[in-house]
């Protein structure tokens, strides 16, 4: 089977060595040229020009796209809307909004063309060793493309999760909780580290990643992290967001849900990178008009 | 070699059946005739009086303690004060608040007895088939007893964490994590089981266990869970918390360390409690006063 893959960053070179390693036909559009000689290092056809790609398939088109969401995934899907045909297929792999992918597979349904929408997950070894996917989209034609899901996931690393939208909403929801996970593990070991004991916190990770409660891939990635650098030392704590996190909670909003500690999560980000919060500011102006309380002013 | 365990509930039999499959001549004691007779089917030598038991003794005297945490504890260490000698272990592996641990490593040190804190992880599957454990205390007479923690623990689950206290204390943070993780997990679920789309949350959780990036054991009890009861019908929202969390909260407010989001878990659990919570009802209270909004009253 052919497919092309749209976008060959981290992410989208990773899937495509990965598919190109259970023998898909891999064609790859990039609009970096550094990003298209990376590609060209691994085997794959690379093209410059997007409908060049298009026309150099010789059967049903598939493609893939691994694009940074919001206007960059908007523009090449309109190229897409004007160069494929009936009965083509997209799957788009980035983490698009749900709402955005609901609307685009509308669109290219009224032009005959089937839309997935896939949640991606599992990082960069991932995407290249197998990956975690929750796919969108018509259930009568995902069965023709599942055996791609099946190749490229991990064993059990793929479900099809119902109409337009239900992918990226899913992998909306994931990144919330990995944000909550991640805040607490956090946390955690900043308690740890800054304790009375005198532990090595790349061996607390190891213990913990063997037999405890909260073992898993977090916890595992800590340990390789701790190993490298017991201290984190080259790491700032400046932790920036994509937008799933903010889309989780502004669905719960929507819904009346509560979700405190994702929510709680996304702030301690927003927080950590503010290099002089002004709510701080302000929470110390107040102490010190009411108590005169001595305060940190700018040239202390 | 041998050891005497007290206290045979569902943890203490799994430690002691595990000790038992590795060889070791394990005794119990607990206080209940029911938990005894538990203890005898499993062919553990069960005795009805903890000195009886210590009295039985060929060798040294090794004690691993697994109790509720607080007077339960405190009691059967004041009677084991009494009646071990010199050179005699003690292997406290409950979740007893780390302050005690160190408290009463002195006490037992001022008598010759060398007395180990081990923080226990994995649950009681865990407890029998491999358990996680972080084990705080005298570093020397440590290596003397380590065989019993590699015997009882999976591989790589073990961790000495140096002096007295350092086990329950990174075992209160394992926990704090864990009810952060467990929160998280929580919220999201609740996101995915309320929204416009159809899924099957085992199925969600299966997916979601197989190479996403919130893999792990919590999330495999969740599969397990979903599988079994696919809406938790037969579960109500109601959470306890024994004291690991609030203790995690407590120490870093003394060190002046902020943990947001494992509060706010502890927080939710708390509020999970509530019949009818009265901060909401000073809101709604409130509500009427200021804007005459129509609020819900108890006779509606």
């Amino acid at each position: 089977m052919e497919v092309g893959v749209v976008g060959l960053g981290k992410m989208g070179l990773n899937i495509a060595c990965n598919l190109k390693s259970h023998h898909y036909d891999v064609m790859g559009y990039d609009v970096s040229e550094q990003v298209r000689e990376n590609g060209k290092k691994e085997g794959i056809r690379m093209y410059h020009n997007l409908e060049t790609m298009i026309q150099a398939f010789k059967e049903r088109k598939v493609i893939w796209l691994m694009l940074p969401a919001g206007e960059i995934t908007e523009g090449v899907l309109q190229t897409l809307m004007k160069t494929l045909t009936k009965n083509d297929i997209v799957i788009e792999g980035g983490n698009s909004n749900f709402k955005d992918s609901i609307r685009r597979a509308q669109a290219f349904k009224e032009l005959g063309i089937h839309y997935f929408d896939c949640g991606t997950s599992g990082g960069i070894s991932g995407a290249l060793g197998g990956a975690c996917t929750m796919i969108g989209g018509d259930a009568e034609v995902f069965k023709e493309i599942e055996q791609i899901f099946k190749d490229i996931s991990v064993e059990n690393g793929y479900l099809y999760t119902g109409k337009s939208g239900s992918g990226h909403f899913l992998k909306m929801v994931h990144n919330g909780i990995e944000y909550g996970m991640m805040q607490a593990i956090g946390e955690g070991f900043q308690v740890v580290s800054q304790s009375e004991f005198d532990y090595d916190l790349a061996q607390v990770a190891r213990v913990w990643n063997h037999g405890s409660v909260i073992r898993g891939w977090l916890m595992e990635i800590a340990q390789q992290q701790f190993m490298e650098s017991p201290n984190l030392e080259e790491y700032r704590g400046i932790v920036a967001a994509s937008g799933e996190a903010k889309w989780t909670i502004e669905t719960a909003l929507d819904m009346g849900v509560a979700v405190p500690t994702i929510a709680l999560s996304l702030f301690m980000r927003n927080l950590s990178q503010e290099d002089d919060s002004f709510s701080a500011k302000v929470v110390s102006a107040l102490r010190n008009g009411f108590g005169g309380h001595t305060v940190v002013k700018k040239d202390d």
